[in-house]
């Protein structure tokens, strides 16, 4: 029996974070065994904001296409490609724009949020939903690894499918979410690991970096110095360490740092050498293929040939049902 | 010094009447010889209307094609093609929707009637003009013939050009609408000739069912019988006769006509030779493009490559601008 179909996509933000890799990558790199795996990095989707900040948009997308690579994603399973690099995406799009209601665009809640805070109003933007059915449904993909905020994403790419389905004939199987159980990842100001907060530590620092960024994190702040009396429950080091330590030696933290025999200066330098030991061969992977691009850009290109022979299967039954030629 | 480039568009109707042949088909026939000119057949404009019934497009698309070939646009000096064979069509009218702002899409005047006639609220449709865009800029046009109703749609592709070129650096020319003087092309029941009113002669219809619609042709209403006068100003048979009747016989039209001596029965009928003549050439040389729908296919496909060609060659430049690859 053919593999089940997983369409996974990222907007190019560059070099990775520790949250982007528990949250999503670790993930992928899960399943690429048991799927057949697409995974787009999403460059025209970040059009949406980042349309007049494009100068560094190569790069972001190589760094990140590293970053999968050094994670563990193997060229050979998975198709890494560029979307604009497979322009079947944009024509699915055309098309699925003239079934797609504009107020299924406009109830979209992320759509809402990001309008008003953002203040962004183009044609586009209002289709970053329609878009990413079109990334989907091109692949007809059976699961999207996602998480629960990318829920109403999903079912706008189950609803817009049915409604293809329905008026020229079964093309698109409705796609899942697929949701995974994603361990909290704090950033060094204790709020959720995000670029947008500059409190990020990056697949891509060095040993050093690491180390000096967690000398700043965000502890219990009663807990002011050694011999003072901490709570690992709402120290964010503690939830590093529960995804990077060993987990023998978290019961020992735990106590200690109550007690206050353990101070956070020493427990963040135990921190530190715990994520360095688990990042060390993902970095030294990443060093290499700095080192090589020519390969990382070879990755891509034969990702976006294997995307492409799919989506134009797809386009070729899309076509064939609404009687294009 | 390269000739000016002419992007021209229709959508898919199937066969044409008189009136899309004054009004459109006869100046691009006109133009063909100093221009570089684009003629697009747009399949995918007309999705936004007739998405459920596209049984019959493609041999509405067809019949088009064999309309022009035979009213004389010659496919060495024309790219004759269909819209959907041209994908950089999408990919342009994507990237292009992450800079145009919705409400430049909205306040398009025939989007607001169409919207509330038709009740369309597609996201297609709400792109209509943005679409258009697309299509002129792709081929860096520099003219577009249209009517009077259509220079809200060419300003806002020049708004558009104006837009990317500003964020990007210069690849656009802003197109200019080139309007013709188009005579006025009255439909059996007297309105403008249309498709929609169900009042139009065709190009492919035969010299007798020519004559019998026109003996059913609205008139002066009070001109009931032969001997009654009437009134030319009026009649729309005798705004036939102006385009169709060699000039020199229309003062004696006038004037029989006035005087009563001429009856509406004969003067229809003289009005279906004198069509029936003028269409004689297109509809012979249309029987033989019938018989032969391999070479307009060819016509079709060849005129693809061509306007593929030139697309491309846009794409590469608005890609390098965009620091996409």
């Amino acid at each position: 029996m053919a593999k089940k179909v997983i369409l996974s996509g990222m907007q190019p933000t560059g070099r990775l974070h520790l949250g982007n890799f528990e949250g999503a990558l670790a993930n992928w790199v899960a399943l690429q065994n048991d799927y057949d795996m697409y995974c787009c990095i999403v460059d025209w989707h970040s059009l949406t904001e980042r349309y007049k900040d494009l100068a560094s948009l190569d790069d972001d997308i190589v760094q990140m296409a590293i970053d999968y690579l050094a994670a563990g994603l193997d060229p050979h399973k998975v198709a890494i490609f560029i979307q604009s690099q497979v322009k079947e995406h944009a024509e699915l799009h055309l098309l699925l724009s003239m079934i797609t209601p504009t107020p299924w665009l406009e109830r979209v809640p992320s759509y809402k949020e990001k309008s008003e805070k953002l203040g962004l109003d183009s044609y586009g933007f209002l289709g970053y939903g329609l878009l990413q059915a079109a990334d989907i449904l091109i692949y007809r993909a059976d699961f999207v690894p996602v998480g629960k905020d990318q829920l109403p994403h999903i079912e706008l790419s189950r609803e817009i499918a049915r409604r293809f389905n329905g008026l020229y004939g079964e093309v698109f199987p409705e796609p899942q979410a697929k949701l995974t159980k994603v361990p909290e990842v704090p950033g060094i100001d204790g709020n959720k690991m995000s670029k947008s907060y500059s409190n990020e530590i990056a697949i891509a620092d060095t040993p050093e970096v690491t180390a000096d960024k967690l000398k700043k994190m965000f502890t219990d702040p009663e807990k002011l110095r050694k011999g003072d009396p901490g709570r690992p429950e709402i120290c964010p080091v503690f939830t590093l360490h529960k995804i990077y330590t060993p987990h023998e030696q978290l019961a020992e933290i735990d106590r200690d740092c109550r007690s206050g025999e353990l101070g956070c200066v020493a427990d963040k330098k135990h921190l530190a050498e715990s994520i360095n030991k688990a990042l060390d061969p993902i970095r030294q992977k990443r060093r290499e293929l700095e080192a090589n691009l020519g390969y990382v850009n070879d990755v891509l290109a034969e990702g976006a040939k294997r995307a492409r022979a799919r989506a134009q299967e797809t386009m070729a039954m899309v076509r064939e049902k609404m009687h294009l030629r």
